[in-house]
């Protein structure tokens, strides 16, 4: 088929009514699939119910610091647990501190803690007339709900193939004071799939923050979530890069096992420098006496090392990448060469984004919705959920079955082409 | 033996002489016994290792609401656990948020909260020139530490045997805008083992603040932490009173079954009305997905009921009671009729309160320091760290083994006579 654009008038009105004629078809068949959240599937799940056999005796109980994990201390995290995480993010196990089951609830806190007591010193963020951070976008949700709940304003950059327009990010960065972060997701980024090449993490590492109280949060939330093994992205350790670039005190990275075991009682960690560490557990002593230890020595016995983790992920993969294949599949014969999307074909992470044509989006979700099929809401993927195009679509394709992702994706391109074909014949 | 204040300088002196001769060997003995915190000791921890079997298989993994537990969601909770809570709290179910392992963290939680986003519409308290708490002394050192953290000026209230002074209370609470809340541990309160009278319930109840975002932050840490079966502190409800008084929004409620289960990974709660919940999980939704719900899951099945959890409770009792007693014992035949002390005799909770001559207790901690014992440090039962009598010590009886407390106490009561003789002659 041809592209739309190229379509007259009546070959238009002709396309409308056959794909009207699908749609009402569609919505008959009754489907009632959610494809707007990445939540890993009960197969996923399945895998990690091993972890809850490792701990059986009292005397399993005791961390290799000779602590009993069952009783109060620790308020950074048992050693293993810290080697694990720490292996995860190609750091130091001392640059870290293993919290709860939420890297959310990490970086809420550690937002929430700079707005009260400012970070290694300064001024409180809530005595500032202004806060502002940078949002590469598309982006996550919850990151920009939270620094929207502190009324800090968010800024959108643009995503490139190589991660956010860096240009951007170091002009705003070095001349506005008021620029204390930047949200980031850099490898398998929420939701494009897009991993940081190794200019834009050394870009990062060298930024010259006008705010001594700049930092970069990195939410490194897929760092073992490939698709394949045999392509895969990877991305340069920022941390390290950082040292190396005269910038030690400039990243908070955050990750948790939330998509590797369980993701409502995983373990989510925090690394970052020695200085920061120290300022964070100023608070944190204040906050709890500990985490949950018991859950940390569960996961550290569990998978061991890095290798075992790597090993179980594997397996995550041989589930969910038929699920992103099928998505692939049915946009390509669908929708390729039509001129009205694009998506990203991701190696790894839990989604797919889909761009359609500019002042699409919303309507193409609200179509799916009226035949069963939930996507994220559109919008959601920029600040204050406002896509400025009206174009980004998140599709998360990791929970129903492969089948069933099909059959969702199926309709979801008859959404899209009908939309399209509405669009064009407004200005036909 | 005459009570101190009674002796002679020469016989004060000639005891001095006796006691330093103890001291000196009691040092040679080289103990080693730390009665700082309350923690349970490891044989209540291995009661609850059959947490850790109830969960074995995939089908054992879904709640109530038919929801998998390891997957992402319920953020406020499971129902089985919020009744479970609820039930030690003697509440509605419906009025329970079931959090992760930490009521502390709850505690910073509310408090950070109302400081960078008030309480129900509130003014933020960070825009607040002034913002004061009540402290029922003695009371909770983590307590203090998170209104000092966040700058909230502290103020003293004593403590009587039917639980703070409540005509203060009323009086700060109804004159004072600036007073925002006041923390209370209402039953076997820390240290002192006061539980509050019905009288005093009543009165909190109806209490009528001045400032609208008021709030009694109850922190129920040992509501089912009975030392014995035949003597029981009971107390009020406090939610159906303040609702029954007007004032149904005046109130937090905290528990966890830290001294329960285990007290490095057991699940806390918080119990409020229904607008203050709403008001909560305004906020809790961009701080987390979900707390864990594995682990809600796994003690909701371990007690079943609360029936299931005293029961354990009962157990728990068995092994610290001999402690207390034992502590009891030496406090009765060694300091009894002297004048130089008092101590609290608890029927629950976790502490001894004791009360030593003014300006002694510091120099009887450090003594017992010296001799191989470490006590919570003097003051920390104060805000600011600061007794102004210098005179209270929290004696934690229950980690060490009965034998070893008694041990400790004999170093204990000697030292309290050591230092109270040297500051009688001071002045003699």
């Amino acid at each position: 088929m041809k592209p739309y654009s190229e379509m007259s008038k009546e070959e238009l009105e002709a396309q409308k009514a056959e794909l009207t004629k699908q749609f009402e078809q569609a919505k008959e068949k009754g489907l009632k699939l959610d494809m707007s959240r990445g939540k890993p599937e009960p197969a996923q799940l399945d895998m990690g119910m091993g972890l809850l056999d490792v701990l059986t005796s009292s005397s399993d109980m005791k961390c290799m610091e000779g602590i009993d994990t069952r009783n109060y201390g620790l308020m950074d995290g048992i050693t293993e647990a810290k080697h694990l995480m720490a292996d995860v993010m190609s750091v130091p196990a001392e640059n870290v501190i293993v919290y709860g089951n939420s890297s959310l609830a990490i970086m809420y806190d550690t937002i929430s803690r700079s707005v009260t007591h400012g970070v290694m010193g300064s001024t409180p963020w809530c005595k500032l007339d202004q806060v502002k951070f940078l949002c590469p976008v598309p982006g996550y949700d919850r990151h920009f709900a939270i620094t929207q709940h502190f009324g800090i304003e968010m800024i959108p950059i643009p995503m490139t193939a190589d991660g956010p327009d860096m240009d951007l990010v170091e002009k705003y960065v070095s001349e506005d004071e008021s620029v204390k972060g930047i949200w980031c997701v850099p490898k398998y980024s929420n939701p494009s799939g897009v991993s940081y090449s190794d200019e834009t993490v050394r870009r990062f590492a060298a930024l010259k923050p006008a705010a001594k109280d700049f930092r970069i949060y990195w939410d490194n939330a897929y760092a073992v979530h490939h698709l394949y093994e045999d392509k895969r992205d990877e991305i340069l350790e920022i941390l390290s890069e950082c040292e190396k670039a005269g910038n030690p005190d400039m990243v908070f990275e955050f990750c948790s096992t939330s998509k590797i075991t369980f993701s409502g009682a995983g373990m989510a960690a925090m690394a970052s420098s020695a200085a920061n560490l120290a300022d964070t557990k100023k608070t944190l002593t204040l906050q709890t006496i500990g985490y949950d230890k018991v859950n940390q020595l569960r996961h550290a016995r569990y998978f061991k090392n890095l290798e075992g983790m790597l090993a179980h992920m594997k397996k995550h993969a041989n589930i969910i990448r038929p699920k992103f294949e099928a998505v692939l599949a049915v946009l390509e014969r669908e929708l390729g060469g039509l001129g009205i999307g694009e998506w990203t074909k991701p190696l790894g992470g839990y989604f797919i984004s889909f761009n359609a044509m500019e002042g699409c989006a919303k309507a193409i979700v609200a179509k799916c919705k009226e035949a069963g099929v939930v996507l994220t809401g559109a919008g959601a993927t920029y600040p204050y959920g406002k896509d400025p195009k009206d174009s980004n679509i998140r599709i998360a394709p990791t929970f129903p079955t492969a089948q069933e992702m099909a059959q969702a994706t199926d309709l979801f391109v008859l959404c899209v082409k009908l939309v399209s074909v509405e669009k064009l014949l407004q200005t036909a």
